[in-house]
């Protein structure tokens, strides 16, 4: 299955990939999208050359799904909803399956939606057994009068909307297990550095009606508090949409970003100080976000088309894409010669 | 007991509080605070004689509590804490003992805190047996690496830090438990008009060292689904304190205030568009929420000691103080003589 996927990868990246993300343009796009699968110690010295690849088809196979729909006429809400889907429920990234473990030894999501023409939101919290979180989070926005469940609560939404419910060990791999007994066994809460103790996914996506919508959903910190939260569920801190603004999906050391208010921030700065997309996005995540020592990096997309991935981590997995240019994933800062 | 508050609520009245809120100052004071208990349905006529001076002698206790700190030179932080416990000791508010029910027929909780110096900030949410959510929320910010706590975690996490923890059944009042019975009967989640459903306490302060502070602590919304959050919280919804702009706590409908993320939004108001804090407050809360029938208010200060106390229902219970002047208690628009 390694094999097979590493192949079609070699396939993907000879022909299919632009390696350098296209020049931005004026002319509004008939739709934009962009992805990431959390930022933090991703080096190319650390990965192997498989690795590597599965990495770029994994991101690449989420931005597609998504694009197809968008290339389709189809809703932003709807592109976002299938991107994260697909990386919720591959192992390769702290999001679904393959989430990181809590100090408590099993694994709690965390999810949002957020649709720009409207503001309207959706969010669930440390969910034990929906298999995608970010459906729930869906759910929420479209059919509760709610937007914020947690716990058992939001579980119960979840059994009663007639979503997927799994058994908690569904979400538990191998790597997350030992990395979990590891921490476990030294005591050592940091036996790994920050940037590698967090990862999360996200999208954000412009459709042809020019609605924006973001979405966000992640296992959180390695080893974290049982109960705990990061920027991912909350509205304003990890996930963002609004048509006057932009749309943002965050990833990093999620204190800082609820405590920063991080994507709403972004979003007031064009809003209030007419900041472009790449202004706002550099200024909070490479100037203020640094001062703080606080890691982690941002996708975002105004209603232009623009897309501005920036991170202050070694790497972040990302991609996008535009209606009529190729695709763009990257790893590392490498993967582009714009200034992230 | 309450004849006696009563007889005191006459005597605190007589003399004691100014009627209308005094002018602002330009000269920086010591300190200032202002407090709310939640906006809603409260008008004159609705209130018996002795409900009206219950309501005003509890407010202008928990606001006396603060005051006394910050007059001794105490810290905002401590100010805004021991004016929330207060609160929600009081079952007259919808926070601690006196919330209201969920759908489910049991209490769950939510408080948030925030520092603004270097916007540290706290919070729990649905928690069940913590006798003081805004303590819980204050160790989280102080003891935990984490921000956000929910549920059990949130719980077993008050339980080792030593927070007092009681039987469910302590926050159980008969007023809300009747309202409970009431709408469960019916079935009609709309029995209560909507700005009666929720409630809120919260707390902004300013101390003599400039340090600004903000707390919120509530029951949430009256029948709401079991885990449900509202904007009490989520940092930047309910709750946000910078020293660069302002202090805010909020009340209302708490699913647009997440939508509008309304407490960082006026902060950013008053940092990037250079509005005061009348300007921002009033625009965000008389404008952008009534727009959305979105009910509610705000209390906010400044580092200059602003106060601006808005609500677009009929009333809001609030009171504030500035170093040197008389404590103001409000309950209807009528209390003050200042547009709202």
């Amino acid at each position: 299955m390694k094999m097979i996927r590493f192949l079609i990868a070699i396939v993907f990246i000879g022909g299919f990939i632009a390696c350098e993300r296209p020049a931005e343009k004026v002319a509004l796009p008939e739709y934009a999208m962009a992805i990431h699968g959390g930022a933090g110690v991703i080096k190319a010295e650390l990965m192997s050359a498989e690795q590597d690849s599965l990495y770029r088809v994994s991101l690449l196979e989420a931005l597609l799904a998504g694009e197809a729909i968008l290339k389709s006429g189809g809703s932003s809400l709807d592109a976002v909803t299938a991107a994260i889907t697909i990386l919720e429920d591959n192992p390769l990234f702290n999001a679904g399956r393959g989430a990181v473990f809590n100090a408590d030894g099993f694994i709690e999501h965390d999810a949002s939606i957020m649709y720009g023409p409207d503001k309207n939101a959706g969010a669930v919290g440390a969910v034990r057994n929906i298999k995608n979180p970010i459906l729930a989070a869906r759910k929420v926005m479209e059919v509760s009068p709610h937007v914020f469940l947690v716990r058992e609560g939001a579980e119960q939404f979840a059994v009663l909307q007639g979503l997927q419910i799994v058994d908690p060990s569904w979400f538990m791999v191998s790597k997350q297990r030992e990395k979990y007994e590891k921490t476990k066994a030294t005591q050592l809460e940091r036996e790994f550095p920050l940037g590698d103790k967090h990862g999360t996914v996200g999208a954000v996506a412009l459709d042809s009606k020019g609605n924006l919508a973001a979405g966000t959903s992640t296992g959180g910190m390695h080893f974290k508090h049982q109960g705990r939260l990061g920027d991912s569920p909350v509205i304003g801190a990890g996930t963002w949409a609004d048509s006057a603004s932009c749309a943002i999906s965050a990833t990093g050391h999620g204190e800082y970003f609820i405590r920063y208010g991080v994507a709403q921030d972004i979003a007031s700065r064009i809003k209030y100080l007419g900041q472009s997309l790449e202004e706002a996005t550099n200024q909070v995540v490479m100037q203020e976000l640094v001062k703080l020592d606080a890691g982690g990096g941002v996708i975002a997309l105004d209603k232009y088309g623009n897309i501005s991935m920036p991170f202050n981590t070694a790497g972040m997995f990302r991609a996008s894409v535009k209606a009529g240019e190729k695709p763009f994933v990257g790893l590392y800062a490498s993967d582009s010669l714009q200034v992230q």
